[in-house]
Formats: structure tokens, sequence, C-alpha cells
């Protein structure tokens, strides 16, 4: 069997980013547009993040071009979380045509690593790098996505949730620099499942000393203005010894 | 490039397993061992139970086949920790000569999935399943591995520390169904980084309603014998909520 030379380190492994933000309400991931063509017809659907991996680079390393090559996005922590490999990954045949196109290989079994990051949806990112149009999209509106990143989007957001458990440092990572309690407490009540009050999660803001409010407002909203606050860094980690 | 025909998935991914054990006074891993030639001399060396995966099976499904071939062990609850693929880690000769006559084919570049797993010490190994030779080696004592084994094993002890501060689940899968509060203390220590005392550490156990004391005491002992205790599951599952 002939093999194409490319500079890939193989066609087996790859990597794959869950980026998450959060808008106030609603936790969304970032999306890319896939295009492909299927029966004579062109299509386009959206795919996480990611590429198969190069010769000269680590995971860590690849995830991080990867992230930055498709978004824009750059200082990033990413954080790898687990490894997809099952077996029927790769089957569906549609995913398979499109794979054998971009690789101009023959289509075997990927394995792919994959990296979550929580990062402010205020970041810039460069919104159409080469055609890829990445964009956030809520959780709740996720379509069916190539290969099985619905199934690596639900056990990254599963595996937040439990990391956020031992450190809550994630979750101000996804606030603004300012945010509102309300802010904080639907976040809050997301990412551990729970369903605290504004009232009881008061008593429970009051007892964060990393949580500093400021002598400042939201500023052009709708509603009454609510004050904001911010997340001090160096007294969260003392808090935690 | 010829391809030789081989029923494994391709021979860029494999599985490690760094099965952990404690016998009362230190932490073991359960390594097999390694047999090779180089400069027309043969040696051998230790490495992790592990495999390149085939193609009829998950990730999962490959590290508990791997185990089981390679230790007799099955029943255990493998964990997946981390994706190993730095570019470097499959580059070091007497690897890449091992790997070349092990695979009959060219060796490329491995990406490695690596699981742990608590077990009692106590379980029976098949321990010389076709002179692989497992055998528990203590912490400190581990030599210098086949490829980035060390490096695995350093990073599989740092999660398993982590992990038991969530959940002691796997803190009681090392003990022995009835241990000692010493047994009990030394373990925690060792794995919570701490240095509790004898009779500290008994106000702790006490609040420790899982832990169940026995009307039985340890048998053939040269010292006075000791309480035994259980643990019980059922009681901690509650406890945790």
């Amino acid at each position: 069997m002939k093999e194409t030379l490319v500079p890939l380190a193989n066609n087996h492994i790859s990597v794959d980013c869950v980026v998450v933000g959060f808008d106030g309400k609603h936790l969304k991931v970032l999306l890319i547009r896939r295009d492909g063509e299927e029966n004579g017809e062109a299509y386009h659907d959206m795919k996480l993040p990611g590429s198969l991996i190069y010769q000269d680079e680590d995971l860590d390393e690849a995830a991080r071009r990867v992230l930055f090559e498709l978004t824009g996005l750059k200082n990033v922590d990413l954080m790898q979380f687990k490894a997809f490999g099952s077996k029927g990954r790769t089957k569906n045949p549609k995913d398979v045509h499109w794979l054998e196109r971009a690789q101009s290989a023959k289509v075997e079994r990927i394995v792919t690593i994959a990296y979550w990051a929580a990062v402010k949806i205020s970041r810039s990112l460069e919104l159409d790098v080469a055609g890829f149009q990445a964009q956030w999209v809520a959780l709740d509106d996720i379509p069916s996505l190539a290969f099985d990143h619905n199934q690596i989007i639900q056990e990254a957001v599963k595996y937040i949730c439990h990391y956020v458990e031992v450190d809550l440092m994630a979750l101000f990572n996804l606030l603004p620099r300012k945010f509102t309690a309300a802010q904080l407490r639907v976040l809050y009540n997301l990412l551990r499942g729970k369903n605290i009050d504004a009232r009881n999660f008061h008593k429970k803001m009051s007892q964060m000393e990393y949580v500093i409010p400021l002598e400042e407002k939201e500023q052009k909203v709708s509603h009454r203005a609510a004050r904001l606050y911010r997340f001090d860094r160096v007294l969260y980690k003392k808090d935690r010894k």
C-alpha cells in the first residue's frame, strides 16, 4: 500500500479542543465550520477545533497550535482531560469521506486527545480564520456534530463541573473580569448542579474573601445597574491552603 | 513501503496500566519484565503492563485485555488519567530496537493512553504469565524503566493523591479488607502528603462513620495484635452526599 507523505506524525492521532465560555446566562462552546460533499451535494456542519498532530510537536503543543490556527486564540490554559478511542468514532460514512478528502489517504482508526479550557467570552477571536468561522454556540443549541464531538463536549462539561468542586478557579476564568452577583450565582448553580436563590447565595458570597466588591456598577444596561465584583487570585490561593 | 499485516489498530496507539498496591508501609507498582538484545547482548529490564491496541477494541477494552494478558488480573477498576505523547518518548535507541523487533515494523510515533488502578496487594496474580514475571516494586525501588514509564508512574501517583482528596474510595481499595488503624494512618499520610500522628489520627478516624471497628484482631504478628477495622462502602457513599 503506497503511503502518502505528509508532515503529520501519522493519521491516527488527533487533538480536539473544547473551549467553554459563559455569557452571563448560558455556557457556550466554541465550534468551527466543516465543509464537505456527500452524494455530489455540498454541505456544511460544525465540529470542535481540532486536527491530526504533526511529527515535530507534543500533544500539548498540538492543542495550542490547533486552537490558534482555527480560532486565533492564544494564551489559553488548555487542559487535557480524556482520550477518545472508541472503535466506531470514525466509522460514519459522511465522516469517512470527509477525512479521506482532507487527508488524501485511507482513513483508519483515529484516537483523539481532548482538551478543555475556560475563557472569557469577551475575548476577541479571529472569527473567520481561513473560513473556519469560529462561533460560540450555547450548550442547548448544539446540533449534531461531526464524529463523536457531541459526546466529547458532554464529557468535557461533566469534567469541568467535577473539577470546579475541587478548584473554583475555572469558574472565575469563565466570568468577566468584573462581574455581578447574579452572574456568579447563575454560573455557580450551573456548574455545581445546584439551585441556590439570590438571598442564600448572598450569604455564601460574603464568605468568599476572594470576591471583592468594587465601587462600580454595571454600565449600559436596561435593568437597574448592579454592583460589580472582582476575583482576587492571590487571596483565593491563600484561602485554599 | 510494504505494510506488515497485523491485527493491530495501527502501530501508533498503545495503552499502559499503572496498578498500585499498598503493603501496609509502602506504595508499590506492578511491573513486568522486558527482554531485549542490544549490540548482540541479551538484557532485561522492566516496564508497565501495556501494549499497542487492536482494531476490534476500544481504549478501555484494550487496557483490560492488556492487564489480564500480562498479569492475570481481572475485575479491576482501571481509570484513564492521561495521554502521553511527547515526540521523544519512543526515541531512545534501545527502545526503538526493541519495538522494531517486537512489531516487525518500522517504529514511528506512539502515543500511549495511561490508566491507573488501586488494587489490594493480596490479590493473586498470574505472576509468570508467558514469562512476563509481573512483580510488585516499591515506588522508591523503581529502576530506570523502558520508554517514559518512570514519568508515567510519577504522574499516576500525583493523580491518585489528588483524586483521593475528592474521593477516599481509592484509598480504601488499597487497604486490605480488614485493616488496622496504623495501616490506614500510614496510607492516608502517604497519599495526602501529611504527617498526622497516631493520637490525632485516632480523632480523625472516629469521625469516619464508614470505618467500622470489628471484634477481631490481627493474626500471626510478632508485635501486639491491633484491632481490625473494615470500610463500609454504603455508609461512605451516604456520607458523601
